[in-house]
């Protein structure tokens, strides 16, 4: 063996293809496209080296209003661009990262970029859990392909696995913390003891939380990241409008200081399972044991576990969000892409296959955690228990405290796992009941 | 869209490409190889689906004492045979499977279907680590590839992410619970307070140590594998014996009492560091701070911890081993081989690069916490903490409990940062020092 010598990949293609550049169009320049500039730029040697074939940053497509900032200013004047024609006919463009973000126009420049026979990689969640099957077909109708590990969990690899080293599972289920800002607020809440209100300035206030946090918090965000991972996973489209998300705004102090004391942590939970030839997604808050995994994950961090028949739990952690994170995302799949094209392979394409049935939420079982206002009088736990009894759901623990000084007490009851419909049945019933005041709160237990 | 249709992975090769299929040729069909040749032949059809071509086993290289072997007499007797010349002669033999573990002959094997223009594929950590950039090199001559994904971690993902995932990141360390035979016996001394004996005999008896644990107990199966993941993640080749490697034999119940008491938990962990042009690895226990992501993982689960200065922290996790988890590495391999060959792609090489310097074990720089049997009279601290200060090594903190019988102290002293040739130049003025009795251990501490 030759000593003072490295392990570096090159691809064994003709001289001719090993001179060839691969030439990469940015869409954006924002906070992660003024990122992924950088490393594309800064970082040229180290990624081209890696793609077997000069990496090329040829264009970048802004919109006016971007021309100012910083990231778009240290870049050469010459390699930006507002017009979109002058964009898509620069000369050698072979790659378009498009990291504008937001569905619109976004997913009609992956579409033109893809028609033109150019490779498209893309941060884009929204668009990949709206759009990602369309788009898909059309990458393999022209020959090219779509890559998206940076839609899902930032500098995380979550979508690679899935369509490579995972790819000999039957993936059973999936259990992710997708979102940073709802993690953020409720570690805060389960740390400081304070509010969602509270938590939720402090962390718009780190910029953890955007000024109208509505996508983050109602689970809108997390719904588009488990519709790509489970649509990977279970090899069936999952459209985002199927994914059922409810979000962490009802979640009061309350309910955490109960979490601690019956033993589990409070987090939005985004979970795909296969059951049979059926498959659940959903997103919501729930109950977890104190102790596992996922309970302990807190911040701004993600965690997904990938529950495969033959891994067993695989689990993956990191920061999901961030230009930095995103950036090594993205210039990965570029790198991707350049190997793909320096080697001349033939490219991947999608073919039809079965569709899984989606199980509609009212068929989820799960345990509930119910905390509810009662009158303080005899006989309501009875009164209680018989409306959950004629609904099938039995009573797994309670807890009472003691009255208030409104003559309403406040009751806690673990259920045993219970379908969805027969809850919602039980709620309504308790509306019926006069000695129930109020039903505060309730989330799904995971065990 | 069309509807009724999912997301098959296939290329869009030439139709007489499609249909060419692809032959797997296995070696070795004990634990693991019996799972592997479960999985490639009951799993043909999925693993085709994602390969884009049929992928079939065609030939078992087996010793004659495993014929008798319940999975191999699973296998149809024709793709047995315990000739090598016969098993490499075995017409369309694509992809070869090594899984027969050890140095010699996978070695050869490896070796000898790679010259005769064979993708390998293997399991075999020990051969990857000492012999992996030659057979790299011989993989490029001869225009193959040889994948080794179930070499370190098990099922869980790690040589493919460095070599795509993490590829534009700067990886500034690697810290690694990567045995699970060690991580076991270090939980069960830490939750039970047994001592390192019983501990072993335990994870003997659950089939989690082997009867001749040796690799395992010394710190060697861990550093084939840092060694492994070091040399992707740093581009530069790690060789075994450059790894400074200590066991946890050493370790006894009043040392796991110590670290509860200063909040620390006790891991064999592997560390590889990048620190400017040179690289430091190393596997020893440590004291790691007990609320720490690497001192929760518990049992046989392996976890690997990498710093890359895009990503930041990203950690991996899942079980290290077993027949199942080590089944599905290879077949995701293996898939993508038969991808790689139905595609017609040129072939990845490994080109000459600058090898770094790995820091000399005396240069490194930890913490230490050392547990030593003093002399229980007047004036000892003073002159331990004068042999110290004089090999410049700071004190940082001192629990001294009561005085046993015998008239000897025990003391646990925590230093400050302090350069191993320094710290064992002090452990050897000790040894002048008729106060101390016995350094009774010592143990680096990574914060």
């Amino acid at each position: 063996m030759p000593r003072k010598r490295s392990l570096q990949p090159r691809l064994a293609a003709k001289p001719s293809m090993e001179n060839k550049s691969i030439g990469v169009g940015l869409m954006g320049i924002g906070v992660i496209g003024g990122q992924v500039a950088t490393v594309l730029t800064e970082r040229a040697n180290m990624l081209s080296e890696n793609a077997c074939c000069p990496v090329v940053l040829r264009k970048i497509k802004v919109i006016e209003s971007d021309l100012d900032r910083p990231q778009a200013r240290a870049m050469p004047a010459s390699l930006l661009t507002t017009d979109e024609d002058e964009f898509f006919n620069t000369p050698g463009l072979d790659i378009i990262v498009e990291v504008i973000g937001g569905e619109h126009p976004a997913f009609e420049y992956q579409k033109r970029a893809l028609k033109a026979g150019k490779h498209v990689v893309t941060a884009n969640k929204e668009v990949i859990a709206k759009h990602g099957a369309e788009l898909l077909e059309l990458a393999a109708q022209n020959g090219v392909s779509i890559r998206y590990e940076a839609s899902v969990g930032g500098g995380i690899p979550l979508v690679a696995p899935f369509q490579r080293d995972l790819i000999a599972n039957k993936i059973n289920g999936i259990y992710a913390i997708i979102n940073g800002t709802t993690n953020f607020i409720l570690s805060t809440m389960a740390r400081e003891g304070t509010e969602f209100a509270t938590a939720l300035s402090q962390a718009q206030k780190l910029g953890y939380a955007e000024a109208n946090p509505r996508n983050d918090l109602e689970g809108i965000d997390a719904s588009y990241k488990i519709a790509i991972l489970a649509t990977l996973a279970f090899r069936s489209r999952v459209r985002p409008e199927q994914v059922f998300h409810e979000g962490i705004s009802r979640l009061s102090r309350r309910d955490f200081q109960y979490a601690r004391e019956l033993g589990f942590a409070i987090k939005l939970l985004a979970i795909a399972k296969q059951t049979g030839s059926e498959i659940e997604v959903r997103v919501h808050p729930v109950f977890l044991p104190a102790d596992s995994f996922l309970a302990k994950v807190d911040g701004v961090y993600n965690a997904v576990l990938v529950d495969g028949d033959l891994t067993g739990q695989v689990t993956f952690t990191g920061k999901g969000a961030g230009a930095l994170p995103t950036s090594s995302a993205v210039a990965a799949d570029v790198v991707e892409c350049a190997r793909f094209l320096a080697s001349g392979r033939t490219s991947p394409v999608w073919q039809a296959g079965e569709i899984k049935t989606i199980k509609p939420m009212s068929q989820v079982v799960t345990r509930y955690y119910i905390r509810m206002g009662i009158a303080d009088q005899p006989g309501v736990l009875a009164q209680i228990a018989y409306a959950l009894g004629a609904n099938n759901i039995g009573i797994a623990s309670v807890i009472q405290k003691e009255t208030a000084s409104d003559q309403t007490a406040e009751i806690v009851i673990m259920t045993y796992p219970a379908r969805e419909e027969a809850m919602q049945a039980a709620f309504a019933d308790f509306k019926k009941l006069p000695v129930v005041k109020e039903v505060h709160n309730f989330v799904r237990v995971e065990v």
